[in-house]
């Protein structure tokens, strides 16, 4: 027996999934709109208790159509069994669209009609679900979360909100100098304050003690993506450990006009 | 305003995506089955007036994860288009995976394993909709639907039946060495004598006067594939036109293990 994720299929999320802006709101030149928009991935049935805001799709996320799958899914799925929550969660980003570069994705941190579809799943997901936690994923994330915190559906949550530093903070510091074991030992430290502060606050679906992060991520605290959060007939090793999915070209037109997918040597039957 | 195909998300075909048969069924040394299962495209609203059986999935499908996506569903959506039939059509496939070459799809023409689980698709289908035509592309469709038909459900149904060519006859017949051109002129035929004897019987979305097909395809009989058929989300290239998935890899092992999706230079917005 296999689970599946339906998708947006059910009001008001099928809505949402119908109006979704195009390049009249995301500039080409920022994003990569010609990937077509990714909205979630968790639960649409009104159990979710933890709303996690992340960022943008990647490579593996245009394939799989679902966001958050790729490592930076994986390590936050482990945060996430932390607190005891295996499936009462629902995620969405800041963006609809990949990025075209950092620098575009800062650009756009207070685009208003950027905004507009944001909060409309934001007012969404808090109305139809017993939010009890929103986790934000990275500095434009928590912008997101306190541009919404204006409007009036905003002012109106009244649960608890914790800022974190994004799942891939380590590598992309390690690429601008910041030896990475040190970013990696920021990031859990701000990952186990948060524990602290949500642990006691968020009802999990099966209880657990709280464990904190040491300085390093061990491979326990990395976890798996569950079958149930995918569409349809998904092969396992799209929700695997090792990475599928990769931008390819020898030009920047190519590369962004290019995704490979490759199975892992590991997940081959032949 | 967007369209988009909700899935396999009522019943019965909820259960029919979570029951799918793997390995133990689909060896993989004749079928990929490391893509994934892939089961339909169309309606499965209860709507469909005509059941399309089609081979196996392809490259382009595996990454849209609907069947009938690429070549062949472009010119046979253009056959339902002579119908009338714009909306009110289901298609399944004779295998739920991509054949690893023809003969191995020829070798399970007649496995009882699979069968099963495809009789619960037709079944499901004739029994939940209004089926006027069942339409094979292909012999081992053909052969899918006489197995069919020597069960109860199939002995119970009384609509119109044929079997055309597979829309891509005339390209694998040109590379076995017959005339493209022979090879065409051939399936167009067979294609308007089957037209003849359905569009008397099969009623039309929009009514249209009957146009048969000439010696060759003609741009405008190819049809669009509907935004509708695909899942939310999913840019305009990939129901389009062009060839954007390929199968690549210096060895069989590689290009077996790996899809390269490549956006058309034409659909580039950068």
């Amino acid at each position: 027996m296999h689970d599946f994720d339906p998708g947006c299929v059910e009001e008001p999320y099928a809505t949402l999934a119908r109006t979704f802006p195009g390049t009249e709101t995301y500039p080409p030149e920022d994003f990569r709109t010609e990937w077509g928009p990714i909205f979630h991935r968790g639960r649409l049935d009104g159990t979710a208790r933890v709303l996690v805001i992340g960022q943008d799709p990647a490579a593996h996320e245009a394939v799989v159509r679902r966001i958050l799958v790729g490592t930076a899914g994986r390590r936050f799925q482990g945060f996430l069994a932390k607190l005891g929550i295996e499936t009462s969660y629902v995620m969405v980003n800041t963006y609809l669209y990949s990025v075209y570069g950092q620098q575009a994705g800062n650009a756009h941190a207070n685009d208003p009609d950027i905004a507009l579809h944001r909060h409309a799943w934001l007012d969404a997901l808090t109305a139809n679900n017993p939010i009890e936690a929103v986790v934000s994923l990275g500095r434009l994330a928590d912008t997101a979360f306190r541009t919404w915190r204006e409007t009036p559906s905003g002012q109106a949550y009244g649960g608890a909100y914790e800022h974190i530093l994004h799942p891939t903070y380590p590598d992309s510091a390690a690429s601008s100098g910041t030896p990475r074991a040190v970013a990696m030992a920021k990031m859990l430290t701000g990952w186990n304050a948060a524990l602290d502060a949500l642990h006691p606050v968020v009802t999990p679906d099966t209880p657990v003690a709280l464990a904190h992060y040491g300085e390093d991520l061990a491979p326990t605290d990395l976890g798996d993506i569950p079958e149930g959060d995918l569409p349809a007939g998904l092969p396992t090793w799209m929700r695997g450990g090792e990475s599928w999915a990769s931008r390819q070209g020898a030009t920047a037109e190519e590369k962004r006009a290019t995704i490979m997918v490759q199975i892992p040597l590991s997940q081959r039957p032949f």
